[in-house]
């Protein structure tokens, strides 16, 4: 029913620099997850040939994305965003369809994308991602003169992103990569997800008129569907591609980093993977039972949310033994066992969380604490906590895997020694999270330490679901949260990744790209001799 | 004779975590390039028992020097300088009898090294580089309140540096590297170079008297002497070390680089390897007798310099075909014809360098331009300038080669079409320079946007050799003249390269890193809700 309106208007084409292209090979249909109906219009797979066209026209629009002047550039991303509202509701109808998520989560998540697009802008126009540094000249300088050395930073080339099942919008077509590639001034090859094939056809599109509307070489956006792992391999190893952006799994994400490693010129890839964010229950968060009700249910909200198909899900929290732990798993368990299964993405996504869960249930000393009910539709498992020891944590690996939906793991410490030594043995995450009262702050000042060498965002008092997008945001953490830890994916910072420095020794003036001219016609802040010396 | 003063010191051993530690394995000795004689004393290697001894203590330092206060830790870099100081002329004596080099390079080189280590110190003072960011709580925010965000940099953990043959100081033991990961807070395994085991020494032992008169962890610092290549991939490998940074070959770069990624976790690799260091010359450069004369002695000296040993030097040259060019070229003929060798860094550099210059002058179409004298020592092989057409460079991979030491090719160009042709067939470079007249200008202008596709520095009217330690510098570029273009190993941004962002949502304050403490109790500027905010 809702797919009705969007039907009318998707060709089931890739768009290949402005002009819609069928693909060459077998189609793929977007399927709604919640009674795995078929969805019109089938979608046909470009191959490799069809690819190229897309890598070779991004490497021709470069030249003019990657120096625009700031104006037309932040026009650029807003006309998106705008045209990305224009088309809301029928963005939102075929996303339900083809995702099972609620309208509520896609309008909010609609609401981040756009949200995202004109932040970006502001900063196009601001321009402190520039880098711009400026050793002026000293010509008598002893025993050498200095010559004038000015740098910024320039955008690495075309990027070639890939959507994310789990984020029809801010994680897919005009989501947080293509957004950063965009502000950084890259044009964009976009691999879309095949299984929500509409609802990027509707993004792309507007991504496209923006192009189109604000005169920028056609080849500054393409949207591609292609068979995923072949495709992909292909766009990560083209040679016109100077970098690779990917939200997905970790055996997926891996691949890309081979293939991008084993290249003749090797590129970056910024892979977010997988991530289990643990939250640290202390023992003054569960004194009472009071702050144990309101926190249990805070925990399973923030795991079933979205059917737990989210980057920091809370797939594991440590929890004291003794009597206020016991109560605290008690009322996670009651929690659990009330909570009703949502529809996931796709059938094969509640097929691995399926055995991924049953699997997890099966190690030695692993407990169910709490199952709820399978939901209504199609695809739609009952949410589930297991509970184990320390020892048995520390012990099996198997414990310390993603499971990618509304799962999670209660592990038990006997005290801070303890869960210090478990911390120690954590893997890389985005995240993070401590739950604390004022009389843990001597416990957690000596976990804070330990996390930041595990995690790219530490939280306290709260969950880690529901990602900010602003400046001071890292999402991102060590490997195998991400492929690169020293960026992230959300907030402004993520526009840097794209970019890298270069200098310009004692050329003259007119030779000089704008950013640094002497003249600054640009009105960049800029670091003199080492201070930053703010635009006039 | 010279080495005379440093034997009376020397140990002929490795220092870890500040104890002096005979290894287990061989023992080599540094040479006397110029007379092949072994120098006193013998240098024993440490074997994979040893070198976990040295990343063990690393990881334990990282806890402390990872969050030294700013003041005691650009003391500590400033204490380094200062020790190396006081032992300069051992140091001068030493590295002269172990590379060949000058005296008044390898002085030169010590200043470049201490200013160095106080440029950082002044900026682990001002604080910048920890790239500050806070979004504050925003509780009445709709729909969501947002929650108080704040970002800081954090060192990555121990970093293992290899030292380079041909900087004995600057790019070795307490070099450019070293430098800027004590600068960010890591901890640094340093594997000498075993052409000169003796400078590293008293370098060494430099750094280590730093670490412990300043009161740190003795595991800051360590200097060890291995078999080149198996101990380097084991460093490389080791589970300790989250970065390495490397500046030789490419195929050792490259070998590490592989090292890096097939780790269970994989880390950054910042190689310096390879590049030709092309050099532009525009018609109205050389239009005139005088100007000729003038450029083709500047590059002669660029070439010929520390025997061609830089990383820098311009082993290519792009000349017009015509009248002044070839005017131009045979002004270069009679620079070269009157050069004199001088000694190169060690034998097996000399062989190498013979054979990469006899192989670049059978090639088709390569003809020898000038060739200067052999000099008086061992292992000084005369200059040479080779000269070639562009079609035969386009052609023929085996003249993009670095040849390392003093040779360089000239290749003429038959209009500005045919010189932006060749240019876009160069692979990555550190560095691509104009020789330009005003009359040269428009040509420059289409050359620009190709040469930052090419090269981490663009040139005018100097020559790459001599690189400024400085704010704007970039010593980088895309691959193969680094294994990473989105970073610089010269330069006080190099710092950030051992850094990666977190972020820390709703911490109380107590809890807070002093970074990020919303007091501020280090002054820094930081960027607050978009904008940047100078410290008081």
């Amino acid at each position: 029913m809702t797919a009705q309106t969007a039907e009318t208007a998707l060709t089931g084409q890739s768009i290949i620099a402005g002009r819609s292209v069928a693909g060459a090979g077998r189609t793929v249909s977007g399927v709604d997850p919640a009674t795995e109906e078929a969805l019109e219009p089938a979608y046909s797979l470009i191959d490799e040939q069809q690819l190229a066209e897309a890598t070779a026209a991004a490497a021709e629009a470069y030249e003019t994305v990657s120096r625009l002047d700031p104006e037309t550039h932040a026009t650029f991303l807003e006309t998106i965003a705008a045209n990305i509202d224009a088309v809301g509701d029928e963005i939102t109808a075929r996303a339900m369809a083809e995702t099972g998520l609620p309208q509520a989560r896609l309008v909010g998540e609609r609401g981040r994308t756009v949200n995202q697009l004109r932040l970006f802008a502001a900063v196009v126009r601001q321009g402190d991602h520039r880098g711009v540094r400026v050793d002026p000249a000293k010509p008598d300088r002893q025993p050498m003169p200095r010559a004038d050395i000015r740098q910024r930073r320039i955008p690495l080339g075309p990027v070639a992103v890939f959507g994310a099942s789990n984020f029809p919008l801010a994680f897919s077509t005009a989501g947080g990569d293509t957004a950063s590639a965009l502000a950084a001034g890259c044009p964009v090859v976009f691999k879309a997800h095949n299984a929500h094939p509409g609802t990027s056809e509707l993004v792309g599109r507007a991504v496209a008129d923006a192009v189109a509307s604000c005169g920028l070489p056609a080849g500054t956006f393409s949207l591609i569907y292609g068979p995923g792992r072949s495709i992909g391999q292909a766009l990560a190893q083209d040679p016109a591609i100077a970098a690779v952006g990917f939200t997905g799994s970790r055996a997926a994400g891996t691949s890309l980093m081979a293939a991008a490693a084993s290249r003749e010129v090797p590129i970056p890839v910024y892979a977010e993977m997988s991530s289990i964010n643990p939250v640290f229950v202390l023992d003054g968060a569960i004194a009472e039972e009071d702050a144990r009700r309101t926190l249990a249910e805070g925990y399973l909200t923030s795991v079933k949310g979205s059917s737990g198909q989210l980057c920091t899900v809370p797939g594991l929290a440590f929890v004291p033994e003794g009597e206020a732990g016991d109560a605290f798993v008690a009322a996670v368990g009651e929690a659990a066992s009330s909570a009703a299964g949502q529809t996931m993405l796709t059938s094969s996504i509640a097929e691995s969380w399926q055995s991924g869960a049953a699997q997890l249930g099966e190690q030695a000393g692993v407990e169910v604490v709490g199952r709820g009910a399978d939901g209504e539709t199609q695809n739609a498992p009952a949410p589930v906590v297991f509970t184990a020891g320390s020892e048995q944590f520390l012990a099996n690996p198997a414990l310390h895997e993603e499971i990618f939906g509304a799962a999670s793991l209660v592990v038990r410490y006997r005290d801070a020694e303890d869960l210090i030594a478990v911390a120690q043995k954590l893997e890389g995450q985005l995240t993070a999270t401590l739950q604390l009262a004022e009389s843990d702050h001597d416990v957690a000042r000596s976990l804070v330490p330990v996390l930041e060498q595990k995690a790219g965002r530490l939280l306290a008092n709260g969950w880690p679901t529901g990602v900010e997008v602003g400046d001071a945001m890292v999402h991102g953490g060590p490997f195998p949260a991400t492929s690169d830890g020293r960026t992230t994916s959300v907030g402004t910072l993520a526009i840097e990744r794209f970019l890298r420095p270069v200098a310009y020794q004692n050329l003259p003036e007119d030779l000089l790209p704008e950013p640094v001219q002497e003249a600054n016609p640009w009105g960049l802040t800029r670091r003199v001799d080492g201070t930053i010396v703010p635009a006039d």
